[in-house]
């Protein structure tokens, strides 16, 4: 495998600082897109770049396997974080270096470094001549790069909403995660979805004075804290009627393949700061994490917060309340059930708000399909052992579009390392990492003809 | 009476900005002082103008009435609140002016013009001659009038302390509050204390991603969602063991008494904006605003609080908790109480800091004693019928200063109206009950002779 070619040519695309946030790089983010464009272009593909309501889109698609062979959908970014604060980092971060056995630089992990082990790979399958004399692609595929993930994907729902039949695939890849270590590849299988609330509480007019008026009118804090009490019970369950209703359960393989997981009580302590862990007795810490709902309070605020004393009842008390759902609830339903839920609790004469700040849908992939069966196989080959299986916790949106608008699943093949950096500052991939990266892409392609 | 002079003097010392806050009025300050000893000297007392860390004390002294005659203790403020915004003001607040039946400026009401009826009242009660022809006084006086009563009389403490045999009397008499109208006096008996405490919950060494971590970690926010809640029941009770233990029952005779004050249902409504009045059932309205004891949270703050949704679990989460004391609760005794119960529903591996931030006692006066007699009586001749009695909810820290420093009762002489506009714009005072100050003054002096 010509690893410097592919170090080099990654190094050009890590070079333009295509940061999405800034408008002083709009050129830059236009010459990331033609890079992408040249690059593939050269590896037989069709591309367009195509507008959205903000940084536009690279769309390329080679086809020539015909319609009885498989589409894969593979996702990328090629915008990047802002490198601040540039003073802490050791090399340029949009001069990329080498130092052991990493190549340093913005978006080395997040995402172009992974992103590139597709095209590489595809360079590799095809290889032995040029884009005239290249190899056919044994099966379809098709790219969607955008280029506003590190802000939000604000525009990404549209464009597949609007491209639907473009995009039609029978998979999605995406390399933009991580692997636990150089030696445990991890395959995320299911991500949790998002039912965010907030509730506003209010009682008086106008802040009061709790020496004349305490004793005789609700104090919104104290009817907020009673809410929020009832919520959950102290076995750390959700007292919302009908919340666990349409909750998966797990198999008992599926669990014994979860446990393997390393993800224990002492990870949690560490990388938290918590004393002890706590959570739903029946259920492992990483059941807990990825594979059981949650509720949680994420802010609330009210009254006087400053030094010192101040003796007010506060007219209103406000606070973000979310909750992590897992197949197959949905976010609409346990927004209404949540809602329903508060408005009963909430004592006659108060009034209280509630609204519906973000939601997104749990997703969990079909890991018995083909496609997860090729990527176990790529990576038994690459890494000499089968990966571990991880339900996510948190969300990758993306994953959540593609599923309701394209109807596919998402393999999540991710190459960094836990310890990348991201949006940090020294962010790097590991050079390892990159190549059985390229190596395992390379292999799952193959699985597939 | 000779009110045209009366009104003259006052608009004298309201012309002078007394402001303590202001640094820019030291020399105020001291003018003020001096009017007013040069006022008192001229009714035949003896005047000192006395150091504090801060802003003078003018004390004045007559005793010629000798040992076997009461001595009464005049409490009032010289300092004034700040006029700002001035702008809102109809006429100059240091150029009093009389218009609709009052005078405005500021100070009026807010405490110089009423600390006035006392001079005013002395100067009735002695006239037909100079300081030196004067009539002596039946009894003993004492004043004691600080500047520093607008920021939070921080010095006065210490100066009570260390001037205990100084300030030796038989009973306090301040006019600083004010009548519920201008046909019906009120005497406050009762003041409620207080035990301002802070709560906070830590959690976890940092703000944690709420997916990967929810559902193993507590959340500082819904742990003291639950310590709130465990604190007071649904009946509105105080849930602290023991917290009750040394509250003051009332008699049916007081009961009685308190039923006839107009606080009620309809004015928490309407002053405060609730849509309902809400507490302990077997107590009215004034009974729970003045004779019991309360709890409530002034402010609670944590996590993100700003626009949209913000996936974290908070690293910490803090609340102002206060309660109102009546006697004969101590707030030592209920800030430990609050302390030990709040350690003992907190669950363990969570980090809870307990701070008292301030702290005041309840304060019961004898109104069977002479000097209340003497005061109900002055009234029934002025006003025309008997004040009602009342127990504030609120606190004036300095009756409480005076009975534990000197252990004498305050009798609380208010002639402001409830509109009079303390600390805003176009402060003013009704001139009859300036008039009735003063002659309620003179009559209640007569009365002790």
């Amino acid at each position: 495998m010509n690893t410097k070619k592919y170090i080099s040519e990654l190094s050009e695309f890590l070079a333009i600082p295509t940061i999405s946030a800034q408008k002083k790089h709009v050129l830059d983010m236009k010459k990331g897109c033609v890079w992408l464009e040249t690059k593939l272009k050269s590896l037989g593909f069709e591309v367009d770049i195509l507008p959205t309501k903000g940084h536009m889109v690279v769309y390329a698609e080679n086809l020539k396997a015909g319609s009885e062979k498989p589409t894969i959908l593979v996702y990328g970014h090629y915008d990047v974080q802002s490198p601040d604060p540039i003073s802490e980092w050791t090399s340029d971060p949009f001069k990329p270096e080498i130092r052991n056995g990493n190549i340093y630089g913005r978006g080395t992990s997040d995402d172009k470094g992974q992103l590139y082990t597709w095209i590489a790979g595809l360079d590799e399958l095809t290889k032995d001549g040029n884009a005239k004399t290249r190899k056919p692609f044994p099966i379809n595929i098709k790219f969607l790069i955008e280029g506003e993930e590190e802000i939000g994907s604000k525009n990404l729902n549209d464009f597949i909403h609007e491209n639907q039949s473009l995009l039609t695939a029978d998979i999605a890849v995406i390399s933009d995660t991580h692997c636990l270590s150089e030696t445990v590849p991890l395959i995320c299988y299911g991500l949790r979805g998002l039912c965010y609330m907030q509730i506003n509480v209010k009682c008086l007019g106008k802040d009061a004075h709790s020496g004349l008026y305490g004793g005789n009118v609700y104090n919104p804090a104290n009817v907020l804290a009673q809410i929020i009490t009832k919520l959950k019970d102290e076995n750390h369950k959700i007292r919302i009627p009908g919340f666990y209703d349409n909750v998966r359960v797990l198999t008992k393989d599926e669990r014994d393949k979860l446990s393997l997981f390393p993800f224990k009580e002492r990870e949690v302590c560490l990388e938290t700061g918590a004393e002890i862990v706590v959570g739903e007795k029946e259920y492992s810490v990483i059941e807990r994490a990825g594979a059981r709902p949650t509720l949680d309070v994420n802010g609330i605020w009210g009254g006087y917060q400053e030094e010192g004393p101040k003796t007010i009842i506060p007219a209103e008390v406000n606070a973000k309340i979310s909750m992590r759902l897992v197949p197959n609830q949905s976010s609409e339903e346990i927004a209404q059930k949540f809602t329903d839920y508060v408005r009963t609790i909430t004592p006659q004469g108060i009034s209280v708000e509630i609204e519906e700040l973000s939601g997104g849908e749990p997703i969990l992939m079909d890991t018995g399909s083909k496609y997860f069966k090729a990527a176990e196989d790529a990576y038994k080959k690459v890494f000499g052992r089968v990966p571990l299986y991880e339900l996510s916790g948190g969300s990758i949106p993306v994953t959540a579009i593609f599923k309701r608008l394209l109807n596919i699943d998402s393999v999540l093949m991710g190459y960094g390392l836990p310890d990348d950096g991201l949006h940090s500052p020294n962010e790097k991939l590991s050079l390892n990492m990159f190549e059985r990266g390229i190596r395992t892409n390379l292999e799952f392609l193959k699985n597939l003809k």
